[in-house]
């Protein structure tokens, strides 16, 4: 353990020293619709022009490439890739009690690991660099995501179901994981994740808030996913579950919230008037046929920060943000029947600009002083040509396999769709999958 | 271009003589749950079992993939890859008017040439063997078809806006597309495409329906796709547009009907005691708001073969169908609030196995006397791990490029990813795309 202890911070030095000291220029790549060169010194983007001549550790050719931003996914619980496609095609409530919690219950915190590695590894070759995560055994997830290189916001999952005693582990939980976040690298950031309104006590929802408040900590929460999740909150509390939010004191620029599929137009003002942030997790809310009327337009209009999310994979199978917003616009469109609305550079903002707002990491845009978060992307493929309108094709045509090289805090993550460690993830993370299932049948 | 013609008969005369002598043999590849071994001799699956000892021409080593049916596109206009991202988030109406046709216009058949070759790469990518075409300058698209290797229904875009001439010139013009249609390779198959009601005239549907019965050729029209286009003929004919076609005895198991989307019970039961298969196109419906509720349970109860399409690139903008079946699956359980619906299975099915009912072509299947069209499907990729349930990773998670091999009518299209002609298809599509709006803006 010692030992570990001491590999793991000689690495973590050794990771920090490589940020300080790496440097990249990319030639010639398309960007904002010009052909650039971007130079990278540390873990930010020093410098954009034609003709840099910097001396650099790695020269990247990027003819034929265009720069983007590294996505951010703004909602995912990333080690349940351990659960992809172990229950589909069921109603919300027995596909939780039947298939995902008995299953969760029987994780370890190795599982966690595999898991978080997985799903690293799936956003790094999808071009995602950065995601807020939302689950439990938070050392496993740490570690795993401290070595995959990513950027994250960390929140620690909390539920108490109303019993004090889980409350109060949860509180001394926090305590701990606060210590343990002590000497990690800058691109993981720790946040609490209270689970939902009907998941957690007021109690503990006030204490989080609290905690929160002094420790300068982002939030987030499930917020209004189901109809029947405004219904009890209105049978419970009175209010509808924005409303009594808000009447604790919680909401707030540090909240934000996932799904919000079921808003009233009080809802909306009460999300605005706070700041809070919105992530809209289309393929999960589709699939478990949660609903399809995600209030774009009058969040946008009430200037509410919109972000697109994943969800975790056991309900929205994949973590490919690329199909996210495809999946976002495009159900968008039909339910509202308006083809005009979450047009594919609005989409393409929630996928990446909206970074800086929801995360305060200095990130989602391609421009000097800004963290080196940036993928490339190959234009030599059919789904990008023609390229008349490289957002379009990003948007609507392109999935998460166009990204060949992803740098994220200026270190080179994929080279040429090549990961380091790709084959013993994938080996570990299968394996575990089918322990996991293994011990269920067994117990 | 009597060298041409020389050169390209002899170019089919070396692909038919090549298609009976090849045989290949894929071993140990995961099938039905199971490892197998697959033998190819000329265009069919010869033999399916265990430790097959069959000399083979080509020997495919199946670790690590599963073997699963090429995909059938059930609708879409090949040559309209030109225009990906030409025009998006904009009303039907003025899309058409104001982007799409007046493109068109300026279309040769050089143009539909790369388009379609362009197409028919991004297929092979994408792992789609068998497509419906509907498109204008037919002889360039049957000969891009023809020397990419793809099964193709090759319908004849017919448009004659009630004018008597150009009815007269499309009976003309589909009289030497039969003549031309003579010496083509088995893979491709004639068939008619009159465009939709409101834009045939009753007459030239009519003499379409005589020229497919005594011919025996399919159709393919495009049926209620909008509200406005039911509004339109119950205004016009005094009958929505299923009753209308049922009128004047249009309606047969030869015909296929793209879209769908706003059917009444009467519609699907003229549909259903007709025989007739519909394509459902989620990603233009959805795209263009054209409307969601595309009546899957009723139409499936009433026994009409549903199929899936992508619908040309200017809608849908791209042409993978793993995305489709994802995108048919999420907007049917969101648009009828029931997860239950469009499972994983009747999803793949109905872009896979339908290709039979829906082509006549005896493919869809990997079974002992079927077309050797074969889809190898890299696991050893994150989107595919864990593999609990192959065909829920296929539908949820993977898209068109887990596909590493495609095989159609006995003949290795891709392997490893690699496409004959690629970068010279790339190259040509992109320069004729830009010359074509280069026309438009000269004119």
């Amino acid at each position: 353990m010692l030992l570990n202890r001491i590999v793991f911070f000689a690495y973590l030095a050794s990771q920090t020293l490589l940020s300080f000291e790496m440097s990249i220029l990319i030639k010639n790549i398309l960007l904002d619709q010009q052909i650039l060169d971007i130079y990278i010194e540390g873990n930010s983007i020093k410098k954009i022009g034609k003709n840099i001549t910097n001396a650099a550790d790695k020269i990247i050719d990027g003819k034929n490439k265009a720069a983007i931003p590294g996505m951010v996914n703004g909602h995912t619980h990333a080690a349940m890739t351990l659960m992809r496609g172990y229950a589909d095609d069921m109603h919300l409530m027995p596909w939780l009690e039947q298939k995902i919690w008995p299953l969760e219950s029987k994780l370890t915190e190795e599982d966690v690991y595999w898991g978080t590695k997985l799903a690293c590894l799936e956003m790094i070759k999808t071009g995602t660099s950065l995601f807020f995560d939302m689950y439990h055994h938070f050392p496993a997830s740490l570690k795993a995501i401290e070595e995959m290189g990513l950027r994250a916001v960390l929140t620690s999952a909390c539920f108490d179901f109303d019993q004090p005693q889980m409350a109060e582990d949860y509180k001394q939980t926090v305590i701990k994981q606060m210590k343990l976040m002590q000497g990690h690298s800058n691109r993981i950031q720790y946040a609490l994740g209270p689970h939902a309104i009907y998941t957690v006590s007021t109690d503990l929802i006030k204490w989080v808030n609290d905690f929160s408040k002094d420790n300068g900590l982002r939030i987030q929460t499930h917020l209004s996913e189901t109809q029947s999740e405004v219904d009890n909150s209105i049978q419970k509390y009175g209010k509808r579950p924005a409303e009594y939010l808000d009447s604790i004191g919680f909401l707030t620029s540090n909240v934000s919230l996932a799904h919000c599929i079921h808003l009233s137009d009080d809802d909306i003002k009460r999300l605005a008037d706070n700041g809070c942030q919105v992530i809209h997790n289309p393929a999960s809310n589709m699939k478990l046929a949660s609903g399809n009327k995600f209030r774009f337009s009058d969040l946008k209009n009430a200037g509410v920060p919109i972000c697109i999310g994943t969800d975790g994979t056991a309900s929205g199978n994949n973590l490919d943000m690329f199909e996210a917003m495809k999946l976002a616009s495009l159900n968008g469109k039909v339910a509202w029947e308006d083809p005009t609305i979450w047009n594919a550079n609005e989409t393409f903002e929630a996928a990446t600009e909206i970074a800086e707002t929801l995360t305060g990491f200095k990130t989602g845009k391609i421009k000097e002083g800004y963290l080196a978060d940036i993928s490339l992307v190959n234009l030599n493929v059919p789904e990008m040509v023609p390229n008349f309108n490289l957002i379009s094709n990003l948007v609507y045509s392109a999935n998460g396999n166009v990204v060949d090289t992803l740098i994220c805090d200026g270190k080179l993550l994929m080279e040429n769709r090549k990961v380091e460690e790709e084959e013993t993830i994938l080996f570990n993370a299968n394996k575990t999958a089918y322990n996991v299932v293994s011990r269920l049948k067994e117990a």
